[in-house]
């Protein structure tokens, strides 16, 4: 395989393409199922050290694909995401290592008890099998993705975005020769080397193959996955994320916590985009906080009371409740208590993450126990929601999802338990 | 609600009748997913008070279905499973006490873990929201499935088969008085009260309302409901078990487990389909195996090398080796060891249940590890694979699917993690 250069795939041929990596991905996932953790953790630090060693090839093959994306008219902050550099290279091959560091899920065996009719019943973790990811522009997800799964056992076919196929080719030319150097099969991690968007088609009908698919990207991309697919999925649609202040809040902390939601990263989908505040507390919080969210730029929409206490205020709109800014914008509401934020939270969220500030011990639990959100918190900001935050070690992506996996998603949710059961000649009466 | 008749809805007017069951499951949700386990618990227990009170009216409605069966000529395998008596209705007024008595999973705290920035990560256990469950004659499965429902802190919508309607509306209105002399919203269990199929198109249909189906049938239900439905399920579609019966096995274990897999019951997910023996020890087990079967009737149908040692067996054919029979019919083949004994599991077999017999450690590691399937066994008959033998206390269906749930489900399975964050203040850095 060349390292550096795109495959040009007959678009008739695709799905026949498409059909041969599958194929090999179910066998592949059988060899990586009983794969022993120190063969998979030699993989991992040799893919590191291929990552490292072929820093300039990477760096190269990146050229290539930013050169095409300029071209394409592109706009700086889609560059930017596209774009390696020597450190973002070696943070791509620490991140291998930290993976290899991992406690190794796989063959754990929980829960067992002994039954009365004799037999022992225990569960034990095992891998999905094969895992499709469709991510957009950031090419290190190649490599993050690529651990991640092999880490848990499970054969993976990753289709990067077309803009980042050379970059994408090359980081899997290091992840395969890591294979091969613990003697796994290449087929283990298996990159779409073709830019045709006919193949995500293809990847989204491969029920037979393909055992979960990861939509990591916009929403537009996370919605065709919905339509398209029948193929379980680990994704979040929306980040409609809240911080309540309740009228028994710390002031201090509610501004502390009601600026890093909103303000440590704008584009991130577990930011602030709604601040509901108690009335009784408003006045005492809200005008500290419009300067800084002022200061920082961000543009502020709120109710006619929010707008009372901080008149620059722009005034919202029932489709500001629901929106998903990603962006230095902010709607804020005054509520009466507890039971509105939560009305409000139930109606208006997107069940991703949500918080509440309060010193007050029995809300706080309500809070938490009734707001049906995959992370809820107490006096902390919601960017906290992260797999590394949460000690995962690593993220596939986070879940809004009730069922398999709901949060952020590490090592775990790429597995399943079955049951396993030990007799000694045991029969049913 | 008259407990006896059902009611006539308008063909034109389902789904606007099935939209307002569903409205009325996802605000009940809500309510269930807040009450207390000692709520909870009252009302199992009113519930199996009223129906052991309404005793004679169940048995009048079940009479009424039975006549309706008779009538259209249904056979007497499904009369039986549609009949109730004086003994079946006591036994699910136990089964309501039984779900009492279980452990509450909901609100349950686990993975408790500081991290290094301070802030308390920990997972907490919560409902699913509203579970459908489509099933077909046995009218018990109403109050069973209600009750695991309510524990697990999920509203639900029964649709039980349109032969016992007037069954499970008698059911129902025991389990809605239990509801109400605990205080908790009717709308918590709900049976579709109308016969006509058009209401399961509906309920498949209402993503919004329903957040996973349970069928609970026939295969041909299970694929109606993979085809028409995109909300996710728990279920199992084929149940073609195997045991294996390895060499270094000990033969009167061998002997008593594949007799009991496959002649204890023979309608049942978990019947051994195929026996796989391996070739050196078969001249020892399968002459005595192939008595037992003829005594009880059981036909065999064999590989070249089995009929050698059996010679009233008949011939197999390859479509036998993907039969789930539900019968007194068993496939026997001759395999070299146990690499291909796992080889035909894993081609023909369906990921359900899977046992092998044999005194080798080493052995009976690898097939556990390497089947797989949702359980794996040693030594141990595969009709074991229940959530009562495993210790779950009931049990809502099996699934072989590897996502959210595997193997036997029980209320653990009808929840879901979200994680909960406890801060003082943190902000992320």
């Amino acid at each position: 395989m060349n390292a550096v250069t795109a495959t040009i795939v007959n678009p008739r041929d695709i799905k026949a393409y498409m059909h041969r990596l599958g194929l090999q991905a179910r066998v592949a996932a059988r060899a990586l199922a009983r794969a022993e953790t120190t063969v998979k953790n030699q993989a991992l630090i040799a893919m590191a050290a291929a990552i490292r060693r072929d820093c300039e090839v990477l760096l190269a093959a990146n050229a290539k694909d930013i050169k095409a994306a300029q071209a394409a008219g592109k706009d700086a902050a889609f560059v930017d995401r596209l774009t390696l550099s020597a450190k973002s290279v070696e943070t791509m091959a620490q991140g291998l290592e930290q993976v290899a560091q991992l406690p190794d899920p796989i063959g754990q065996i929980t829960d067992v008890r002994e039954r009365p009719s004799g037999i022992k019943v225990a569960r034990m973790r095992v891998p999905l099998g094969v895992v499709g990811i469709i991510y957009e522009s950031r090419p290190n997800v190649t490599a993050d993705a690529a651990a991640l799964c092999l880490k848990s056992g499970n054969a993976c076919i990753l289709r990067g975005g077309s803009e980042s196929v050379h970059s994408n080719i090359a980081i899997a030319a290091c992840v395969q020769a890591g294979l091969r150097a613990a003697g796994l099969p290449e087929a283990a991690v298996q990159v779409v080397e073709t830019g045709d968007r006919a193949a995500v088609g293809e990847l989204l009908a491969m029920n037979e193959f393909v055992d979960i698919i990861v939509p990591r990207g916009g929403k537009s991309l996370i919605e065709r996955v919905m339509q398209e697919s029948r193929i379980p999925m680990i994704k979040h649609l929306d980040g409609v994320c809240h911080v309540y202040i309740d009228d028994r809040a710390d002031p201090e902390k509610a501004i502390r916590i009601a600026d890093n939601a909103k303000t440590q990263r704008y584009g991130t989908c577990n930011t602030m985009e709604t601040l509901l505040i108690a009335r009784d507390i408003a006045p005492r919080v809200l005008p500290a906080l419009a300067k800084i969210y002022a200061d920082k730029g961000v543009e502020m929409r709120g109710d006619d009371a929010a707008r009372a206490l901080a008149p620059q205020m722009k005034s919202a709109t029932e489709d500001d409740w629901y929106a998903e800014y990603l962006a230095p914008i902010l709607a804020v509401r005054i509520v009466a208590d507890v039971n509105e934020a939560m009305e409000h939270i139930a109606k208006y969220g997107s069940q991703h993450t949500d918080a509440i500030v309060t010193e007050d011990r029995a809300r706080a639990e309500r809070f938490i126990h009734e707001v049906d959100s995959s992370s809820v918190m107490i006096n902390a900001s919601t960017r906290f929601a992260d797999g590394f935050e949460y000690g995962l070690g690593a993220e596939i992506g986070i879940s809004t999802d009730k069922l398999h996996a709901r949060g952020p998603v590490g090592l775990e949710g790429l597995t399943s338990q079955k049951y396993v059961v030990f007799g000694d000649g045991h029969v049913r009466q």
